[in-house]
């Protein structure tokens, strides 16, 4: 017997653990092949890892072409294990020949002394009231009485659950060593992300402190999102301080780059002195989670000049032929006012530990949440490392990947740990290109590890068509983005503000909050607040858009309107999007809507709910035809309601 | 630094060799993802296996999104091996930097220092000659000179090569274990089978001897086979012997089936007395040797009731509860004339062994080919360890699975060492049926371990198609089964003698030779000879014809035509097939070519060279009439032949 595929699985070398969320279900397949006509029976066994905790089981069921399956649910959050253990059921091929030497009435009592040994012997492996029963079942059979009665004998339930739980598993087949899961709180996959950069937060020009941005938090709380994040807020390089609009030299005000990490007031552990105190941080953690809202921090792992650790450990760093350190480039940039870490250097292991040592600083401090800055110009064994030991300790840690990079490269930071990433939907706008992106992230096994987050905006990203758009076009990405990821984040006020000033032939913010105190006015009656605290809402209320599986693009006559529905694991929840991606014209169409995928059955009346505008419209054919004007709502967001019976008999739409 | 995947490799879980042949070049692909900007070079290494040779290595060469891929070629049969060995380039890093700065025209003075720190660096880890020109290089990149020369000095060719030879490989990455390449002689994937029952070579009505099948050779060898295969010549036990037609019980003078093998004259090591003596059976290779054709023998792991192991080695049988041994069955169908061999049972080390030997026995009468009947009702672990083992000492064994059942089953048995397998080619009759099954066969990584081998009749199959066909459903089986595989076989001289009466009911042959003997008319006018002898003609002159991969099928108007062209790895020989599928009408109409897939340019004229007929067309356009009547020739076999132009300037097509 081989057992010769078990999913799911990472591919590739790496052997790393599949990611999973608390509750969900893990449906493992298996490919296994017997010897000639031998039946087999197998379980999945699973567990937490390194819990001590003993295997469960659950039955594997033959499906089709050599083919197995069980599923489990993982219930807590940690690592946990499975692996497949299979084996000859000499009864269950007992059975086989039996019932189709039956069919062709053929003489069976040679069959049925058969039957009777193999009962002895499974009496042999049972205790108690067990061996009792399978030795009064071995007797029936041996007796030569009616062979009709001992047939019924044989094929009894009670009798074929007895064998089963007594069958032979000493030649069983076990799988080593078992597959890893990564199982991560819910909001690992599924969260709405707020960037905020609480320095911006302050009464009109001044710096602003957590007291400030503890008074947006209930802004931020209202429209439904479920995490804020911060940028970087330790202490702040002076030596090659950037300017505003990232002019080489400051000015005496300009605050510097929060990414320049590090002054005499101290590094990663600490906190900028205009931003107030560890214990105001710790306030403001508090204050959101009352609102509930995660703290998410910004780690970016690199020194400015003036960072301690570059006179305390110069051996961290890269030296140069005339003894300088080695600054951050990107040939032909420069960037003179950060230090990248040597991570290959000979003195590694005691930065790394230093490193993860600053994670666990601000899990002490009661944060769950990182963003990466950067991840892939740092050292990838140095992330697969970190990663997993703080994990080992707190599994309810998560990481999301800052890494605008080569495929591949993205893939593998998630493979190594990384439970979430940044995407490429910033920069997808036409219907195929968002089609095909949307497809790509479900293909093949890499939603098994790869977590995507969509964001519209981020402080580094001010893309094109949010410069040249309207306020139809940050609607549409907005509900792009809310829609077709279950993680989603948009860098705020900015983006309900419809920022979109750029700076001179740059995909950049023009007086980038990066480099310089803004001041927004949160009451702005054209604010998108509305709009996102809707999406918000939307999102929680339907499962369906909270899981990255489940998408369907439906063909449309127009490549302006693009048209996907979701469905949740279980089909009951259905959410139809339809988004005229013209933010200037209004387009209208007909969709051809596959109905199986909307859970509807051909010729039955449906109603589709504009969860935005509350109306609502009953359909009924597969062509359905829509029409959108982004001067007043570029977007459908249906709820998909079916004809239900109640109970007195009268139909309505769930 | 990460290898995330290294390929050719077998899917899966078991780790299994890929196959090549002789000669073969293998392309390893790698996916190596670096940390930040770090450029990074790397081998494949490779060598024979338990050689005791030193690795050879071949350069990496980036192609793009993080893969790398080199080339080498297997020159000798046997097992080999391979990996990937991967490390950061710091020159090549420090080039591409390098490189960046001056396109920007930034000043690069310490950038030259930094490079003499590293040439001085590579120049410790040479000695000779080299660390003498690596100082050199150092020194002059140190001088304050003029920046321009020094560069130049940089970007030398030798300098680089210099470099590359010394790089560091302290903190090279290695993929540990290797992966595993079985290499075998060119027969095992490309060969032309002919399937011959010696004991119907007798004169008329006489059972034949293997003196009277060697006069048969000649016949065999002169249509361009390269394989005479035996059905089992071994004693044909007398115990429950089937009749003729598969009767349940013989008459007097009924021979028996040869793969109910053993009586009291001998088990699988022995010769059926009425074949002859081994010294016979030594002469009948030896004639075939001198025609070019090797001798493949079927080996039945089964034994009759009379097999001398039966006595001398019950153990190795299953035992009933009454006693008896237990008969092989396909319930309802019962087979007492075998008995299955117990390869779970208590004795099975004693039992492999035996049957092991089997195979040794015969490799040392000179047979290097064996057909296994029915290996997948056997023992899949027991083929794993027999293939591995006889393989280690004689490379040059080749097996071909005769395993018709579920498509897993048929793939793990090449996974687990199968040189070649049956396949269902036998029943795809109809254009969408060829063309998905064909596809199927080098869809995804199938072609590195499983090797078609089509065969249009077996003495146990007579397919519906050959027993209500014409004259034309046999060319065009031939056809098909001689250009879509590059081995492929017939079962004669049933086949090219046209014979399709099939017993009542059944896809079987009525009279069959599997119980009794036949007398064959070969010298019938009507026989397909000239067809089969064309056929093997064209496979053995035309490369594209020799290998699995290279089909592409090109679309046609007329569901009855099918076109496919077959291409050789290097792209220089091209076959375009077209063939009627059916065998009562004349079928016409146009060919949709794919002229690229021919490796003709567009618009310019070719010749289209009819090797069955000799007939030549010139074809210009990408559509071309075809028109095939079944009653004269279903098929066309096209060598294409493109303009070439000679050194006296004139042209002519090649």
């Amino acid at each position: 017997m081989i057992i010769d595929w078990i999913g799911p699985r990472v591919p590739g070398l790496g052997n790393h653990p599949v990611k999973r969320v608390v509750g969900d279900r893990v449906t493992v397949e298996t490919d296994l092949l017997a010897d000639g006509h031998d039946q087999l029976a197998g379980v999945v066994r699973y567990r937490r890892r390194l819990s001590g905790e003993e295997w469960r089981e659950v039955p594997l069921e033959a499906t089709d072409n050599d083919r197995f399956r069980a599923t489990f649910v993982v219930d807590a959050i940690g690592s946990w294990e499975y692996t497949v253990r299979a084996w000859v059921d000499v009864w269950a091929s007992f059975l086989w020949g039996l019932r189709r030497k039956l069919e062709a009435k053929q003489g069976i009592e040679l069959e049925l002394q058969d039957g009777a040994l193999l009962a002895a012997a499974a009496a042999q492996r049972a205790a108690g009231q067990d061996r009792k029963a399978l030795e009064d079942v071995a007797a029936r059979l041996r007796d030569r009485g009616d062979p009709a009665r001992r047939v019924e004998e044989v094929l009894r339930a009670d009798v074929g659950s007895l064998m089963r739980a007594h069958s032979d598993r000493t030649t069983a087949t076990t799988h080593d060593p078992p597959l890893e899961i990564t199982v991560d709180p819910l909001i690992a996959r599924f969260g709405s992300w707020y960037e905020l950069f609480p320095r911006s937060t302050g009464p009109s020009g001044t710096h602003g402190t957590f007291k400030d941005a503890e008074a947006v938090l209930p802004y931020i709380a209202e429209m439904g999102f479920s995490i804020v994040y911060l940028p970087p807020i330790h202490p702040i390089g002076k030596t090659h301080r950037k300017g505003i609009d990232n002019r080489l030299t400051a000015s005496a005000g300009d605050p510097g780059s929060p990414w320049a990490i590090g002054s005499t007031e101290g590094g990663h552990r600490d906190i900028h002195p205009d931003l107030g105190t560890a214990e105001d941080f710790r306030r403001f953690v508090r204050a959101a989670r009352e609102l509930k809202l995660a703290v998410a921090l910004d780690i970016a792992l690199q020194a400015s000049p003036d960072h301690p650790w570059v006179t305390e450990h110069p051996e961290w760093f890269v030296h140069r032929a005339d003894g300088s350190i080695q600054f951050a480039e990107n040939p032909p940039k420069k960037y003179q006012d950060i230090y990248p870490f040597d991570f290959a250097g000979k003195s590694w292991e005691s930065l790394w530990l230093a490193l993860r040592d600053i994670f666990f600083h601000w899990i002490g401090e009661g944060i769950r949440i990182f963003r990466v800055d950067n991840p892939h110009t740092k050292s990838l064994r140095f992330w697969e490392w970190c990663i997993r030991t703080i994990k080992a300790r707190h599994p309810e840690v998560i990481f999301l990947a800052e890494a605008f990079t080569r495929p591949k490269l993205m893939y593998t930071l998630a493979k190594l740990g990384f439970s979430q990433s940044y995407t490429y939907f910033t920069w997808r706008t036409t219907k195929s290109e968002i089609v095909e992106y949307v497809r790509s992230l479900t293909a093949g096994d890499l939603p098994e590890f790869f977590r995507p987050n969509f964001w519209p905006n981020t402080p580094d990203i001010l893309p094109e068509h949010l410069q040249y758009g309207t306020r139809a076009t940050f609607i549409v990405r907005a509900t792009l983005a809310a829609t077709l990821s279950p993680s989603y984040g948009i860098y705020g006020p900015a983006f309900e503000l419809g920022e979109r000033a750029a700076r001179e032939g740059a995909e950049e913010y023009a007086s980038n909050e990066k480099y310089q105190l803004r001041t927004w006015d949160l009451s702005r009656p054209d604010s998108l607040r509305p709009v996102l605290r809707r999406l918000n809402e939307i999102r929680r209320d339907n499962v369906a858009l909270q899981r990255v599986e489940g998408t369907f693009f439906h063909s449309t006559d127009n490549d302006q309107l693009l048209a996907y529905s979701r469905t949740s694991e279980d089909g009951a929840n259905t959410v139809l999007c339809v988004v005229n991606l013209d933010p200037h014209h209004r387009h209208q169409g007909w969709i051809s809507l596959d109905l199986k995928r909307l859970g509807v059955a051909e010729g039955s009346s449906f109603q589709v709910h504009d969860l935005m505008s509350d109306a609502r419209f009953l359909w009924r054919e597969r062509r359905a035809f829509v029409s959108l004007d982004p001067a007043v709502m570029p977007v459908h967001v249906f709820r998909v309601r079916r004809r239900v019976r109640s109970e007195h008999n009268f139909e309505y739409y769930l």
